[in-house]
């Protein structure tokens, strides 16, 4: 089944304790988009300008994403800079450029209108509601915020968060939207605004998801996926959105929504961000194998997993 | 099979988002004790002053705690006053009156002799060797240790880590004393230090095991178990103490020493933490049931079991 991917493409300037990185291909849009094409088909809804070359689409093609909703506007693309030299957990930013970024009108593509499952990345709330009431057929709603939009566009955001199904934000973003310091707590207060489910990432620690009462027919209990411990975590960029994109692609890939299902999407989630998180960028999402991810999840579950 | 714990006993003056306690008996050993007295015979031997009353050392033999290794001093008991209000991870100290644990020397009770497992707690790692020494038939050793030791008495401490077969310490300590930002890359150095494996404990988010290649004959992959989200901290206070408690408490209890064996462990370490910070200092630790612990172990495993 497909999945339709709509946030931010951008260049990424990166400074970690391993190296540094000019002007790579990232963006919200682009991790989830190659992380999930392991398991469905997705497509993109993105803006870039002119100095996004066929090459740089083609990191995207070659995983069979499909890329027509990406418009190609005048001017340059998003760039970011950060650095995480003090804090792997947290970047530091040194500069945003919104660039085109700063006017995207998100644009479903007709032959897009069929896909079943939607992720709405970060971006503003405002256009997360207008995309999700446009696609209203979608069966399942994955969506990202962040603290900017939980401070300065609160009623927009509780919009948002009336048509999202489930919610993927970390554990600061968590406590913040509900303004409560114990995150069992604040979790289950999110669950009120609207989402079935909260993933809550932990970073290194992996992730945890909520369920309101009876979800998805399975009960409320939590469940934990680990994250493994990772030697050398050369570039944490796009962690979250590979994680994301590793959750509802394996959701997607599935024929029915059940605990165990949900349970092994958390699993694949924390599989896709410690790929991603092992070279600069996105370079280890676009070359990894079926073969590879199923191995790693193999590991994920024995470094948790009781007789 | 019995343990020997070593370590403080003290009054805590605790301030939480929870409430306020004033002089409630904690300290590392108390803690431990408690909490590995549902799983094996516990000796402690600590010292207290004449604060400590009839009453007090009744908490810990009414639980079948062995208190002939309590050393009764002229003077006050350890004293420790901190607070949460901030951060439930952190205690912002507010005082430390050592007392009679100033001039601690640990003696050995001659019946404790035949113990087959030893705890180190948490005190100046001059003492630990001491003990560990003086005990050279026990089969299996742990030990805890904190910032303050790793920074001021180094020497000390690498004496101590050759003679502790199981370090239990936080994410923190373990990157200081390694000196290195990477925990997994931390863990290795330490495993070279001494230990045989490693206990890191990430406090919310759980414990990872980390072994010296070949170590009990099963491997060197890491472990990780959970910690079960929790809607009230009342008290973190000796949840890490408790952790200890639990997992040698169960390593303990087991014939055998094998990998399925210690992941068990972690997971009842974190079962004992977890009901330690439900209440104000011990109160939850002593009036528990095997069947109440062996019932949260269950909602742990299912925390992150697949099927």
């Amino acid at each position: 089944m497909s999945i339709i991917a709509v946030g931010s493409v951008a260049f990424d300037t990166i400074t970690t304790p391993s190296g540094h990185a000019d002007s790579v291909l990232g963006g919200a849009a682009t991790y989830f988009a190659l992380a999930a094409s392991y398991f469905a088909e997705v497509r993109v809804v993105a803006v870039v300008g002119e100095d996004f070359t066929a090459e740089h689409e083609s990191v995207l093609t070659k995983r069979g994403v499909d890329t027509r909703g990406i418009e190609h506007e005048k001017g340059k693309t998003f760039r970011w800079g950060g650095q995480y030299l003090e804090n792997l957990n947290e970047a530091k930013t040194d500069f945003t450029e919104l660039n085109v970024f700063e006017k995207f009108q998100p644009r479903i593509p007709p032959e897009y209108k069929d896909s079943e499952f939607l992720f709405l990345a970060n971006i503003h709330p405002t256009l997360q509601s207008a995309v999700r009431l446009e696609l209203s057929d979608v069966k399942l709603t994955g969506g990202d915020t962040m603290n900017y939009w939980i401070r300065d566009t609160p009623a927009e955001l509780r919009e948002t968060l009336r048509l999202v199904n489930i919610l993927l934000i970390n554990d600061n973003e968590t406590k913040m939207l509900a303004k409560e310091p114990s995150l069992p707590r604040a979790a289950r207060k999110v669950l009120t605004m609207g989402p079935t489910a909260l993933v809550v990432k932990h970073g290194e620690y992996g992730a945890t998801i909520f369920f309101r009462e009876g979800a998805f027919g399975i009960g409320s209990h939590p469940f934990r996926a680990p994250a493994l411990p990772i030697e050398e975590v050369k570039d944490p960029t796009g962690a979250g959105d590979s994680f994301a994109g590793g959750f509802m692609g394996y959701v997607a890939s599935q024929h029915e929504l059940n605990r165990e299902v949900i349970k092994r999407a958390l699993f694949y989630g924390g599989v896709m961000g410690s790929f991603a998180v092992e070279r600069f960028g996105t370079e280890r999402l676009q070359t990894l194998t079926r073969k590879e991810i199923d191995a790693r999840f193999q590991v994920f579950r024995e470094l948790t997993h009781l007789e």
